[in-house]
């Protein structure tokens, strides 16, 4: 087993065609890919951009060892063995350009530009939409429960539904980006320093005598502030009195129970009992963790309706997405080079929708200078003089165009940073704290009518004069 | 980064109650554990059950290494460097017992059966749950998929959408197992054998000056037997043109088309306008592939309204199990070590189907010997005599215990097979075709009312006599 080397998880279809231009000597022809999606996912109003850590460091350790090139042999395709000598020095040259981390983004814009060679530009295709398609649409999945409980504390709990091990740290990491504080995975706290956070099982109590038994014996063995887990037999009967025994011999102690833990039951009704009971017993400062299978829709109603719960731990919901489990990014290619010089390519589709945006470009975020808050965001093409401050824009609606308006006052923030250059890696990787303040930043760009969960207006994203024009000019192209 | 190792892919709380165990002197306590689910998903009349192969190499590769040590020793909870050399030498020492790969399950039957220490039992709950609910889960849709086409070419080509990279390849194998014949992922090929298929993307198309050319110039790179996507432009005034020109084109060179693929539109429209054009083109050999977001409905509509597709290429619904993208497996207590002697144990609910079955337990299929299906599955504590031909079995409801039918003639067939004893590997490992042929012959077992995708007969999974009293008497001492 190979099992680390991702050089390989990609389509087959990619080497393929990375074999028919070698063939056909046109594996050196620059071109450039995009990524964007065209839709949101769960009917919000943004997503967040996450996945580039995992793109860089994919990128950088890229490379046919023997076990790749032996695969490859085995092939019916038969490659040629100067193609396979060709991959055994394989490495990306090329240029990339992307989105930062935590960045909120919108459909129909780039969030990745690839410029390279297509031989090396197909190979990557697979695995940077696998990587941003899951961490953009946990980032967005946690940045919607956020919003429900945005003064509450947020636990990652969802490793045992999570599809498969990538998936539970990945989407811990993103969860973390959109504000959640901490994860129940282990590996995850290690490799990105996320806090991790643990409780007990039932089955804790289950292997001792009595419940009170077990919670002492839990109390006793580990450092102050535990949490314990009251539902394992009749959470309002049993399990609170229980916690409450211990919470006075800690105070004895000079030590202090930290929380009880609600996984199954009415939340509502026994999140509020419980808290009375806790607080009649002299311990208000006791907290409320709740779990069992909540999502933002159900912390909502929860909180409506008067649940006194302190700390939400969100699973299988959140680290699945379960209501929408892919985000629909996709890689296509705008141009490519013809005769040494770039011409633009479109997709046309039967739905006006799917017609891609020609031409490499670029995209800003057009922030209104005396509201501090984002206007709308602005695709120019690459060659473009780029918006500029005094110069007034004129915002063309991309699938309305008799929709336009006029913005004066702004500051036009470029939202693609250069990540690789000639296959170098020019960019600082921020730490995961820095992409999570980030994140928190971008958000106050937004006037809440953007953000809120249900039904959220819709931001704008338009397309420049020029990529508008050569949008039409392709497409008539095309028709005649 | 060490991000191969694995042995801290678990909740915290698992190290925490280990941790309790050890300060308090009970991690040495031997416990069972078993693995079971509550409810099919999909509204499937059966699970297919994998995982296993990635489990027993999980246990294996078990060790605290230097990195996981320091992450330990930097935790809040403050372990004991005493408790953290236990760990150094941590392996796994007990015994389990699983359902093979690839067989029908159902559910509240134990599927994974754990004996070992606390300390040992605690550790692998998370990592086991996390491999098993996911390619179960996969295993189950695919096995769908299967039933709308079993005649059919099935291409898993998920990977763009999947939940990371192991879900891509883990999902690929667990369609593998349930009857697909290929995948798109290379990575998945090259770790388990699956075969690689692959066609060329729209943006082969698009990097040529015209549809025809960029057919050809793949057709000239490839070896026989290519596959040319069509929809780029008009799938049915210029891409299935182009490809006929093509077929023609090899036929003189004695090659042939192998196939074309359909990607966007009408597929039912498409796939029967594009058979007549080649079957009048003298083409009636070259195949249909069709993709699009397909799944096992649209497959079956797709069908009934006779679409001419030979090949499905099938990515986001599988590979994430759109329609339920979580089985809910859990790993639940059902016996402590007490005074050297095992101590049945179960969990209370509110809700009756929550109750567990308390006590290590078998389950046997039982084969009627006339008919050569399955009858039911049966359920015995692990003391219990077998049940054996020629013994009269009384099978009972377990949800409502006045149902009740008695077989007589049938073979019991054990479905939990030793996997590791004393913490070795007892078991061989049966390749993944081996896997793949077993799983067709269990489906030979079960009438086809228990497979269909809608509505399916609910197959019955009964308590022994002996494990029904002791559910009984316990639910009874809780009450007390």
């Amino acid at each position: 087993m190979n099992y680390e080397n991702l050089t390989l998880h990609t389509d087959k279809y990619q080497l393929n065609m990375m074999y028919a231009h070698w063939i056909q000597g046109t594996h050196n022809n620059k071109a450039v890919f995009e990524i964007f999606f065209r839709k949101l996912p769960f009917g919000n109003g943004y997503a967040v951009f996450a996945g580039l850590e995992r793109i860089v460091h994919y990128i950088q350790n890229l490379k046919f060892d023997e076990a790749e090139i032996a695969y490859l042999q085995s092939q019916e395709e038969n490659y040629a063995e100067a193609f396979l000598k060709e991959l055994r020095s394989f490495q990306f040259t090329g240029q990339l350009d992307s989105v930062k981390e935590g960045t909120l983004v919108f459909p129909g814009e780039p969030l990745i530009r690839v410029e390279a060679r297509l031989f090396e530009a197909h190979l990557l295709e697979t695995a940077m939409l696998n990587f941003m398609n899951y961490q953009t649409l946990i980032a967005t999945k946690a940045s919607r429960i956020k919003q429900v409980a945005p003064h509450d504390t947020l636990l990652e709990f969802g490793t045992r539904r999570a599809q498969e091990a990538d998936a539970a740290v990945w989407g811990a990491r993103a969860a973390y980006i959109s504000g959640f504080h901490a994860t129940s995975n282990m590996r995850a706290g290690m490799l990105f320093g996320i806090p991790a956070k643990g409780t007990h099982a039932h089955a804790w109590v289950q292997s001792h005598d009595t419940e009170e038994e077990a919670f002492r014996r839990y109390a006793e063995a580990l450092p102050d502030g535990v949490t314990l887990l009251v539902d394992t037999y009749d959470t309002l009967k049993s399990g609170v009195p229980a916690a409450i025994k211990i919470a006075r011999m800690l105070r004895e102690q000079s030590k202090e129970l930290s929380a009880i833990r609600l996984d199954s039951g009415d939340l509502a009704y026994l999140s509020k009992q419980s808290r009375q009971m806790l607080d009649d017993a002299g311990f208000p400062e006791v907290k409320i963790v709740a779990s069992n299978d909540l999502d933002e829709n159900i912390m909502l109603n929860l909180k409506a309706e008067g649940a006194r719960i302190d700390v939400w731990g969100v699973g299988t919901q959140l680290i699945t997405a379960a209501d929408q489990p892919a985000l629909g990014g996709v890689y296509k290619l705008v141009a490519r080079e013809k005769d040494g010089a770039y011409e633009p390519v479109i997709k046309i589709s039967g739905n006006p929708e799917k017609i891609s945006n020609p031409g490499a470009k670029d995209v800003y975020r057009l922030i209104n200078t005396e509201t501090g808050k984002a206007e709308a965001d602005y695709i120019t093409l690459t060659g473009e003089e780029p918006p500029a401050t005094g110069k007034p824009i004129r915002l063309i609606d991309p699938l309305h165009s008799y929709r336009q308006k006029q913005i004066d006052n702004y500051e036009a923030v470029p939202l693609l940073e250069p990540i690789f250059k000639q296959g170098e890696l020019v960019y600082a990787l921020p730490s995961l704290e820095q992409i999570r303040r980030y994140h928190e930043q971008q958000k106050k760009l937004f006037w809440p009518e953007y953000l809120r969960k249900l039904n959220p207006e819709v931001y704008r994203v338009h397309l420049s004069d020029e990529a508008w024009d050569l949008k039409k000019r392709l497409v008539r192209a095309h028709q005649d």
